[in-house]
């Protein structure tokens, strides 16, 4: 008797039973950018990645900017873009129009596309429910960028509420006190998200194959590390690399018990991190 | 002995108590635009009212356009404004800026200012938890408006399940299953909305006194009117009125006790509806 | 355009909103006595305060004596009236009259009338649940005075299962161990009871503006002071003021954030000293 | 081998099985006066048959009255007592002592027995959580008795919700909408409060052995009936049977199982009634 | 860049996607037999399938017999084994027997393979919290062939308390009210705990390829049937296919939605038949 | 009036009233055997014990051995039996018989007999939910005595979920982490139940009267010692006595508040024991 052909199939679904043990019920926090975010097939594709999450047991909560939109949107506004040290330049038009761009626009594609593929999602900011109090930034060279913000507050009780049903996205874009609004990092935002929320795994999808020990050579790639080792290369690391190294440091040291740093240009980045054995990135750790 | 200057003052928050007894508990939809939106004194008052209303055990749901800000938005980027009938003529990249402008200016404006006075917001659109599910409408005429949408289902779920801890504020947007987005009319939002809460009172705030017998003198308020008069009265009925009765003839057949067309340029409008005598503008109730 | 004449007085609303922020979900404890429980036109007005406090989020909960009801009962009945250092001397007909009359009598119209004003109250004694267990107390010279009691446990139980739904009142009356009743303090009981609850205030109506520097100066009221200071002036202090001020040292000490004494003949006292930076009488809070 | 002495003793225990099982979840109605309630050594045991019921998991209601208590203060008071066909004519003053008696004597006595015996009890008239709301009754022969009121109203949430983790003990007196007190027949209210509640049963208290075929014959007792056969001879019964008989009626048609005239002289009736099959008293069935 | 070889891998978990999504929350009840309890690598793929089926939100009951080894027994202790018309004609003795081999050996072997991989099951019969009632049943020729029961009721309060944390494993025999035991055929007993339940779908694992159009072709597999066409064709058909086309018919008449009989021999075949297009054996559904 | 002659027999149950009070929502482990489990009279007695104890608020949990029966069952299969210190000999073939035998037919005889007593009672046994885990344990001598097992650890969460709405009937087998069957001592397993549990009371039924100061006399026994004087004497003590006494020194170190030894062939020794102050057998408490 010949099984059917779809039975080697099926079995895949097994291989992955170890995992979903591991990850069932526990919050996973995902900071989606770069292809993934860009590319047709895989933004579809990442959708699909995470309503799976939801079916077997897991909390995934997606944290995403959007720069290269806001960019866009400022070209076809003939406004300025300017960066230092790979901070936006902000003056309040700037600020308003990338609020636009990420709460109105790319936040809502995102959960759209989560809601067409069966678990409804619901966008939120950084606004709403207080989730996020924010306050100036300084440039590492002490340049005046305008509205760019760090987080000095979660207020995760929004979160979990909307988690119970849906899953949640969050635009990095926040308020202080005064009500004066602030670009934020996205991968600074996933960090303090997983931070507060005390999340057991946060991943950052990059458009790199990881942290490389030889930027040079894409196959150099660092596959574990501890947050200790990152800590004391951090120095000497430049580009976007930096923001998510920094934001992988701090959710190890606030408690979270793993971040990885994935790349977002291989299908299924996701799965394959949380469901094979197939390292792909770079895993910070605690120190053992 | 005197009573401190104050005593009086304390004395008319009594005043409020049978108002604050018929609506403890109860959901109130309000349509929020116009003047209360626009004016910068008016809209600090808006927030408070709602806050208030929220700390006196009403369920406060807030649903909004925005209008003004989109055009405004739109000729900075040299598009063209239309309309047909009262709707805006919306291209997929009219609607991708309105709904940015609504979802992630307008909305979080509202969320901002409500977080301040001391309840927290949760902003939403129809696109959130599925709250929406938008078709394409056609203008009376038979012209193709393109993307503006009319509602053919509302889900609660996301509604009731944030405002058990949040003041939900929903910007009138939403997608049909294909995942196309809409502009969708914000008082028909505001009015089915109330209609699948089974909420208990309904209020459009606009910039005129109410529905006039006569439009050309301010002084012709009618104070009160069944929705089977205001049905009859539709046809002859044109400008931003209409869809206002029309989305108090819809709310008062789906349930709801009472729609009531309100004067948004007085301050606490809201408060003075629901907590005093002073009946300002028009109420639409069921026939007796 | 004229607003209506009612808008101020919308406003005053508002004025409340800061306090009604503070006080939302907290437990306040009211010794009601004096001319707010006589005077018929007062205690309508308190049984409205109390409602409206309930209505807008407050915990509230009444303990209440009723002294000069006891004496007219006991003069109908030619029974002799006497007091030593200010507590009724009671032999078990006393007790049995005393807690008839405030539980059968004073605790039942608190209730009709709060019933009346739109909130459900449920009135309760010590016996109720256990609420208190009493203990005989000696009269301060060593007079064998009878069953005056003091209260050596609260079991507040049956209060925050009450308070869930109703507005809970209390009569100041309990047993001990062997089922003997005892007059006790309402003063002491109220303060008791907010100790016990880890009320976030206590006030205390009395029908003097406050304590005074000067027992022969009304207008020298002291508006605030500290549980420490109190407790050094206490030796000097005689009269009503003895046990309404040893029961505020008792609340701070017992961790209860503010204690109040009030002028119950000013109407609103107890919204005008919530709601309004009014201070009416004096406030005695922790040391700084 | 010789068993111990009490194990004759244990095995009664196990005779009550099947009837615990049977009344386990059930709520029953306990109309309690007479000798249970004056004879010191009744009582108590009064109070322990209650304390045991609610131990082996029945949901215990007591109704009270209190008419020689009441009488006596009368008295006391110099005060004339008057009857008119059963009903004690009751001007206010008659109607405040009757209600000081009932609600601050008679039921705490109750409640502090039974807290004694260890439940804990809470004591509630009708003005409690609006548990009776009255009207005025007028008599028999239309004369003005006065405040002597029947049950327009159970609102049973009070009851719910306190019997959930207390013995309720209610007082019958109620208050119409205005406020005014009134004296109501025990009798009538137990049966009131049984027909609300949906009981399984109501057992009448009284110092006879039941209901007499021959009123001149104490053996004559009719130990089962229907109803429609009570209904039926109720014009030929008169003095203290007649409302007991009259609330069996009530209760049965209002959908109560079974209800039971006991003699509350015979030590443990409550007991014997429930946990034997000696059937004691008259029991009244709806028609089979 | 080449990725990973697992990607094609993970991109199997998504084909399954559709049917997580619509088995997401119900309830499958799974007859579980032949070779896939006595095969051993069967067995471990089938503890492997339902732990699956929990993890992505299934809730599946097991409901097995195990007649080969209780002939085994049966043959250890010398006792005859006899069959009429299929059914194990049983002494007392028998069925003690059956009932430990089916209770004590095979339903906890299921339970600790379960529970090894990864979700803890509990074992249940008939008799736990009144599982089942029993009656006895006749041979279809009515010979007496003893202790052979039918389900008369079932009460699933103890199975769904159990499927709240547990994957619930069922063995199929059963008591009278008499306390007396039976056999049950494990395909009736699967058939009444779909129905009782409400099932979503129940599966007969078998070791044939599904209901033969002419039972000596193996390939002439009917892939679906509606019951009523079943129904029709009962008569006619013998053997263990039977009872398990007995029960589709009672299941998909109860209300069930589907009821497949399925090939245990194929490894997965729960899997295949919940998560792929491969419909393996036959699928009785309701008419259409 | 002469009382019905069942008055007294009613008074019995209220003597009972003090220790209900005092075990009423208690966890009480009895660890049954000997002529309570064989004895037809007494184990029906048995079984209306424990349901009298649920129906009283009481929250019993059985532990079950059943030696004799196994043994029987081994003579009947012609399998050798063998014991070492008093622990079966048990290699694979044994343990399965055994595990039959307890978990077939004598946990289910028992859930049977509670069942109709009216309490629905589930078997579980050590293997349900992970309800034990246990691992080899060595003869004293050090022989191999195979599949003998002691309890590493009790996952309470099935027990405690089963008895929410169930009486647990739990038989004393266990298996490895590998999944390997072990016999337990059911004395030892009662122990840990109640030391995992923090039961208030466990009771080990025998077939003697106590733990007797002279072996010869059965006058002799000891009514209470505490757990550090049982201790001392443990190493002079043999026979079945010994796990006894060694599970009370266990469960009184682990929180129990008392360990009794109780005659189990006294009718009704269980209520005797909780319900009467008769001390029948040796209770073990811990040191004063």
């Amino acid at each position: 008797m010949t099984p059917p052909a779809s039975t080697r199939d099926v079995g895949t679904l097994l291989e992955a039973l170890p995992y979903i043990r591991e990850f069932h019920g526990k919050t996973v926090v995902i900071k989606y950018g770069g292809a993934a975010m860009t590319d047709p097939a895989l933004r579809e594709e990442f959708a699909r990645d995470v309503v799976l999450m939801k079916y077997v047991g897991i909390n995934p909560i997606v944290v995403h900017g959007g720069g290269p939109d806001i960019t866009a949107y400022m070209e076809r506004l003939d406004l300025p873009v300017e960066f230092v040290a790979g901070l936006r330049v902000s003056d309040r038009d700037t600020v308003e129009i990338a609020k636009m761009v990420l709460v109105g626009k790319v936040n809502k594609d995102i959960v759209l596309r989560i809601n067409r593929h069966g678990q409804p999602a619901v966008g939120l900011c950084g606004d709403d429910g207080l989730l996020f109090r924010a306050a100036r930034k300084s440039a590492p060279g002490g340049e005046d960028i305008g509205y760019v913000g760090q987080i000095e507050r979660v207020d995760t009780d929004v979160l979990t509420h909307v988690a119970q049903d849906y899953i949640p996205v969050v635009a990095s874009v926040g308020a202080d006190r005064d009500g004066n609004s602030y670009n934020i990092n996205a991968d600074e935002a996933a960090g303090a998200v997983a931070r507060a929320l005390g999340a057991y795994k946060v991943m950052f999808l990059t458009d790199v194959r990881g942290w490389l020990r030889d930027p040079s050579d894409p196959e150099s790639v660092i596959t574990e590390v501890t947050a200790d080792e990152v800590e004391a290369a951090l120095p000497t690391i430049a580009g976007g690399m930096r923001p998510k190294l920094s934001a992988c440091i701090d959710a190890i040291h606030g408690g979270v018990s793993s971040a990885v740093i994935v790349d977002g240009r291989v299908p299924h980045s996701l799965l394959l991190e949380l469901f094979t054995d197939a390292g792909i990135g770079t895993m910070v750790k605690p120190a053992p």
